[in-house]
């Protein structure tokens, strides 16, 4: 395949630039603002689009090409994300850095549907990725583009998910990466990743702002590419679970697609994917894409409230879902923009609500970290309130794995992760199900009659 | 596809039973053998075969139809495990269940390979499994079995991946799990799987083999089916990465396979796939299985050492590689078989080998947990040994993911894994690969000058 060109595009401004081209910071120079990738066959939002047919990839040949590659023993055929390359055409197949990313399941939750009165709820696992969030994903697609521009070193300042899937793919490359965080705030578990794939980990004296300064400084003084998520090539991975998941479902297309919100952008990536599905033909409609936020962490909930999303209103972000854990999202708009062409909402959850979402997931055999779950919880708010019915199909988008966060799992069952306080304003129905769910380990004598009789009231309990 | 009938066959005295026949703690009534799985084309060790022609599976329509499966939507064709159902016929497909298990990624480790000095290595990573450990192909198995003869109780005996993947698949099956654990022992992380799944967890005030001993009672008096490893079904689903390997490698059978040595009952299994592969004219011949222990719960290595393998010789284990610390492997018969029959090694590993050979096969931007880094470890002992030739292909098999264990990456890049004595053993070759893995993190004022002068040097550093 040969590489076709590609452009940024400013969606603030408009202003086009060649990919290469782009400043070292991914903002527009003229307005700040952050860029899309386009091709020769985008439709832009707001302008006459006229490709001519010939650029248009057509949507049989390209079904046909997808379903071929899926027996092929080529790396870049086997990741769920270059399998898709013609549509992300950014790097050429000889530059991709893949550790077979993407192909994630599409698991059905049952119990959970029938509990929220829906027939059925399916949903995608981007936790069972390599390094077991979304963000590899995302990352296949930077860290490709950055070997193939000639980077030796890339950075980012996280201390999550992101860290983690910039040191593994930078390690896959033979590149170096650096991972920013401010001292005294490090999540040991969380960055056991980076450190386990060899990243360099500088602690800044200094809040996340300011280690965003300094980064921002270091890159455009140091040939070192950064890779938060304001690289717009990350957004082009990310884009690909949108068309693997139609393809899970014979390219039917569900009512819903429900995404945790934290600095926005996998939302909007998503919404990118379908969008562009949708013009080519490969789809006939679009998803409605909602974003759920934390209580605590939610910015664009907010600002949706108080001024209908004109202006963001940066919260102190404070969840124990710390993936989600952000109060100044950088791609906010870039959300706002997927929630009107979409037409889906926004909508924010308590703690208490996230832990219970979490537990009922964990119930159906599938374990997933607690920013994953706001969209359970959230998914019951959208049904309460009429806006999805009972036949309408729903996609909730798990972003990570439950092993990113034990600690939080282990609470919740030995029932610490609440004070008296904070349990007390659990309703009484949300109460009986965290009984149901809560597994304390019990402690017995090993004399066989003991357990026995323990364990047969357990069996009339479930058998009743 | 109709169920195939099949038979268990006890690996000590040659008995065959009907598969539904067997007792609740999977052990031969007449001598207390462990059974395997046979089907009619099984080709049985010491006994004339000879099963007519239209009995034994056609190697080529095998082929073809695993490769058109791959490209199926349904649940048991994107199994990694139930894909190739027709070399493991022990339930009906309506009684599958299923989280989308195997397909695991095939990885190649360069530099890895180059330090060593082998032309390559691979990778074959079952960390990548749902629940982040090898324990699902063989749960995916037991589990289906345990639903198609109507149990709705499953048990075991375990306080890591073993107990992780029975909840997860207990869950899915609509099935209740117990886990049984000695008190005070807990590895809360290792747990936390087990609690977000729904298990009930079980504290005895006793030791491992008191828990085995109530576990025995209890699933001889109780509708409850074992899901230890003496359960042969484990050890079909466990057979299959051995299947997916060489088709990986289109058909391709690599020299050697290097698996970690713990309850010792997947190197047998992966050795019943290529012997069966073998019979049934899939692969025309089959690779070296080897076994590695750790030095601190190596039994078998022991017993080979002083007795040749005639008796077991228990130890006290004692190894921060969790997932291999057995001191009395059930399995080690057919761990032994699977050696004599492949013609493998079996080999000691001390705690700093595993510890180098982990964060080596990490900066390749691939994680596993302690337990799966023995495999490098022991390789590099049979490259020194000679046993092990420069163009020889090898895999090895990684069983658990780097998440699965996030303190001992924290402890060893911190420089607190070892004490000052344990570090004065390591040679110095090792501690300079020590050195140039280890990445402890740096504080830093966020003074941007201060940042570039240390990046400065790293770079040189790199770039010399």
């Amino acid at each position: 395949m040969k590489v076709a060109t590609h452009q940024l595009r400013c969606t603030e401004c408009g202003a086009r630039i060649a990919g290469n081209a782009v400043n070292s910071i991914f903002r527009c120079p003229i307005c700040n603002g952050l860029y899309d990738v386009i091709y020769p066959w985008s439709a832009i939002p707001g302008e006459e689009s006229s490709p001519s047919a010939s650029n248009l990839p057509n949507a049989s040949a390209l079904r046909w090409l997808w379903q071929e590659r899926r027996t092929s023993t080529m790396p870049v055929d086997q990741s769920g994300v270059w399998r898709f390359r013609d549509l992300l055409p950014i790097v050429d197949d000889a530059n991709v850095v893949t550790l077979r990313e993407g192909n994630t399941p599409l698991y059905d939750l049952p119990r959970a549907a029938k509990s929220i009165g829906l027939d059925w709820i399916l949903a995608k696992h981007q936790g069972m990725n390599p390094t077991g969030s979304f963000k590899d994903t995302g990352m296949t697609a930077a860290l490709s583009v950055a070997k193939e521009r000639g980077f030796e070193w890339v950075a980012c300042a996280s201390t999550g998910n992101t860290s983690a899937a910039m040191a593994a793919y930078a390690a896959r490359a033979g590149m170096r990466s650096i991972v920013f965080i401010p001292e005294g705030k490090i999540a040991w578990g969380k960055l056991s990743q980076s450190m386990d794939y060899g990243a360099l980990t500088i602690q800044l004296k200094t809040d996340f702002d300011g280690c965003v300064n300094v980064l921002t400084d270091l890159v455009t003084r140091f040939p070192i590419m950064l890779l938060n998520s304001v690289n717009p090539y990350r957004l082009e991975g990310q884009k690909t679970p949108a068309f693997e998941l139609v393809e899970q479902l014979e390219w039917q297309v569900p009512e819903h697609i429900i995404v945790p919100g934290g600095n926005l952008a996998n939302g909007s990536a998503l919404a990118k994917g379908f969008a562009e599905m949708h013009h080519l033909g490969l789809i006939s409609r679009i998803p409605k894409v909602s974003i759920i936020q934390a209580q605590g962490a939610n910015p664009l909930y907010l600002s949706l409230q108080e001024n209908g999303g004109e202006e963001l209103i940066p919260v102190k972000a404070n969840t124990r879902a710390t993936a989600i854990r952000i109060g100044n999202p950088a791609s906010w708009r870039k959300a706002l923009r997927a929630l009107r062409t979409t037409g889906g909402w926004c909508e924010e959850v308590t703690e208490q609500e996230i832990a219970l979402a979490k537990a009922q997931i964990g119930s159906e055999g599938i374990g997933c970290e607690p920013a994953s779950a706001v969209t359970l919880a959230g998914l019951k708010k959208l049904v309460a309130q009429g806006k999805i019915g009972r036949e309408e199909r729903v996609v909730l988008v798990l972003t990570g794995h439950t092993l990113k966060d034990s600690n939080y799992t282990i609470d919740y069952h030995r029932g610490e992760l609440f004070t008296p306080e904070e349990d007390a304003e659990i309703s009484a129905a949300d109460q009986a199900l965290h009984s149901a769910l809560r597994k304390p380990p019990l402690v017995l004598d090993p004399d066989p009659d003991t357990v026995f009789r323990m364990l047969e009231s357990q069996m009339k309990l479930v058998h009743a």
